[in-house]
């Protein structure tokens, strides 16, 4: 793999090379794309401008063939049994959601999630807690800001319904030893929710060796279109589910007073879907899968040595997470001590084009807790280069000695 | 207006003319979409794939003033009193939702539907009649398909908490009277939800003069990107709803256990946004103000009056909805006695490349009350022909001929 000719598919590198520099560090958040996620877009909207599905006509039939297509690509992309585990959404925060708003938790069911969760894995709980009176049990990242697998495993065993966990935190790169919470929460009779948002994009993920019941992911944190997500939930879980958004497309037929539901995935997919974000989506994974993970967590950390050995002895500076950071995937996130993080973010953007993430992330509740101001994300992918990276330690060292 | 000049701006038309004949008289269900909306999507991917709000950088910003403009733009369109009354959803159908699920309605509490609403605006309604308790009253439609004001009228008089009904239906194109509606509905203190699906793309809409309380639409039936939509919401009312998804960019802060939700538009739009989607929104809304609501008009009627004057002495041929082509919009929708309608829709494309919808639209309800098997739907826009029409009544009548 030869990162120039990688950085050649993706239109917006070769954007960048006439304007002044752009460095992209903010992945994290959302993915660059390659130009053939674009180019299967357009392919829909030129060709087969279509609803799938309701209509017999000959676009319609290839709007539903590329759909079904996409959702085979997913399920072996995830291994997962057979395609009808696929639901198409458009972010993780609704897959999550959907689960927790379609399991039928009541009162006194308890649900258990990290104390490192982003918003979208805490509010919908939180929002269990008052409307429904579920138990809402947190328990607290180790200091390093690894998962505390011990006092999971005592908890758990105390009767739980459902774990919901971040797999690799947006917060500091940390993956969770998934599959050993995921035994641990079957052995205890507690089904397990992984939040892949940061981890789908970074690593192989087998949803049948992990045996975990339900995973959200995003499609634009891992070079798909804007607005696409993937919930996967095992099919006899999902026939049990309640349907959560309802309307066209969900139900096989209807009467004034009753209807009928369609089996999954579609009595999850309410009304027309972004079929132009679903070809999109099944480009981007066979994308993924011709630079393969290896070489993506090869290039992530190399970045994230080099960038770790040069930042993390600059005065005042604290790097979020592990020490190691072969721990931390693609993000190194810091703090410098009495230096406003939003003022970091925007210097680097100014002085070299250099985009990073600043703030508390969507993770309030840790920073709240700690009564952490906020802190400075970077965030790589296997497209950026020493290069791009050395820029960004030589202006925050400037940065550094100015403030 | 010159309709060969409008139809270069459609890529689907430049693609047709090199291959065998395609006729789309499918728009009901999804619109065409002209190039400007596809150079704003493909604008986004290449120059700005990034994520508004969150991020300090210059990319954010870009997308954050992008997403503004384009709430600005629909707040415009449809005359809003200020741009955060407008909710970026993925289709009508989570718009309506998002209202179902965020109104705390009760146990007797009553809506008000038509006997003729799509799925996505009765299964909503049917949920909460099982969970919640509520009461839900259908009004029949008149005999020739238009809206029973008498019978709303008396009705709604005995207090409600919500009249929820489609504008224009996709049955029959039949426009309901909102104005009155909503007159009504507000002197007997109940709120007003419009499903503008079929409206929004053929009829200037005012919700200011209307008055109406929420109203839902679709972006890809009105050459918007597939996968959006838009929920309008007084403001007022807005503020007091509960959110329904919820997470990350709902929240302005949370901590462990509690957490603070932005004000609307915000608190409604959870996770990563469709940032593609909206960028290609504007452009589709700048596009039917540049062709007119006047000419979409005139361009639909006269369509519509060319294939009832051609088709409706056909043997066995029953137009549902009103005599009067006038009052059904683009729509065209009928039963041939003794013939199914799929098969109907079949031989259309395969003789012609006629693409029309058959069988019961998402409105089953409607057709199992009155035990029809399906009907043949063609729906035009502003961008077919009189040629196009004429090729599918030539067709129709030679279908009749030999069936």
């Amino acid at each position: 793999m030869d990162i120039n000719k990688i950085r050649l598919d993706f239109p917006f590198f070769a954007q960048n090379s006439t304007k002044k520099p752009q460095i992209y560090l903010d992945t994290a958040c959302q993915s660059l794309r390659p130009q053939v996620v674009l180019d299967a877009m357009n392919r829909y909207y030129q060709l087969e401008p279509a609803c799938g599905g309701r209509s017999m006509h000959h676009l319609s039939a290839a709007v539903s063939k590329q759909v079904d297509e996409t959702r085979m690509a997913a399920a072996r992309f995830f291994h997962a049994s057979r395609k009808e585990e696929i639901i198409f959404t458009r972010n993780t925060t609704e897959g999550i959601n959907i689960v927790a708003n379609s399991l039928g938790l009541a009162a006194g069911d308890t649900v258990v999630i990290s104390g490192k969760e982003h918003n979208s894995n805490l509010i919908p709980w939180q929002m269990l807690v008052r409307r429904a009176g579920i138990n809402l049990k947190i328990i607290p990242p180790l200091p390093d800001g690894t998962f505390n697998i011990q006092e999971f495993e005592q908890f758990i065993a105390s009767g739980v319904k459902l774990v919901s966990l971040g797999m690799t935190s947006n917060l500091d790169g940390v993956t969770i030893p998934a599959a050993e919470v995921v035994k641990a929460a079957h052995r205890a009779g507690a089904l397990v929710l992984l939040d892949a948002a940061q981890a789908a994009p970074h690593r192989p993920i087998d949803v049948r060796s992990l045996d975990v019941d339900f995973l959200a992911l995003s499609g634009h944190k891992m070079l798909g279109p804007s607005g696409t997500g993937i919930l996967y939930g095992k099919y006899a879980l999902l026939e049990k589910l309640s349907p959560f958004l309802v309307g066209g497309d969900t139900v096989a037929t209807s009467t004034y007073d009753s209807c009928e539901f369609l089996p999954p995935p579609e009595k999850f997919e309410a009304g027309l879907q972004d079929y132009a974000g679903i070809y999109g989506l099944k480009a981007a994974f066979e994308y993924i899968q011709k630079v393969g993970f290896d070489f993506i967590q090869k290039q992530e950390t190399s970045l994230n040595e080099f960038i770790t050995g040069e930042i993390s002895s600059l005065p005042g500076l604290t790097i979020l997470g592990p020490a190691d950071p072969k721990l931390r995937g693609g993000i190194i996130n810091f703090t410098i001590e009495g230096i406003d993080s939003h003022r970091i973010a925007l210097m680097l953007d100014q002085m070299a084009g250099v985009m990073v993430r600043s703030g508390q992330h969507c993770v309030h509740s840790w920073f709240n807790d700690r009564q952490i101001k906020g802190s400075v994300r970077a965030s790589t992918y296997f497209y950026n280069t020493l290069e791009e990276a050395a820029v960004f330690v030589e202006n925050l060292k400037k940065i550094r000695k100015v403030l």
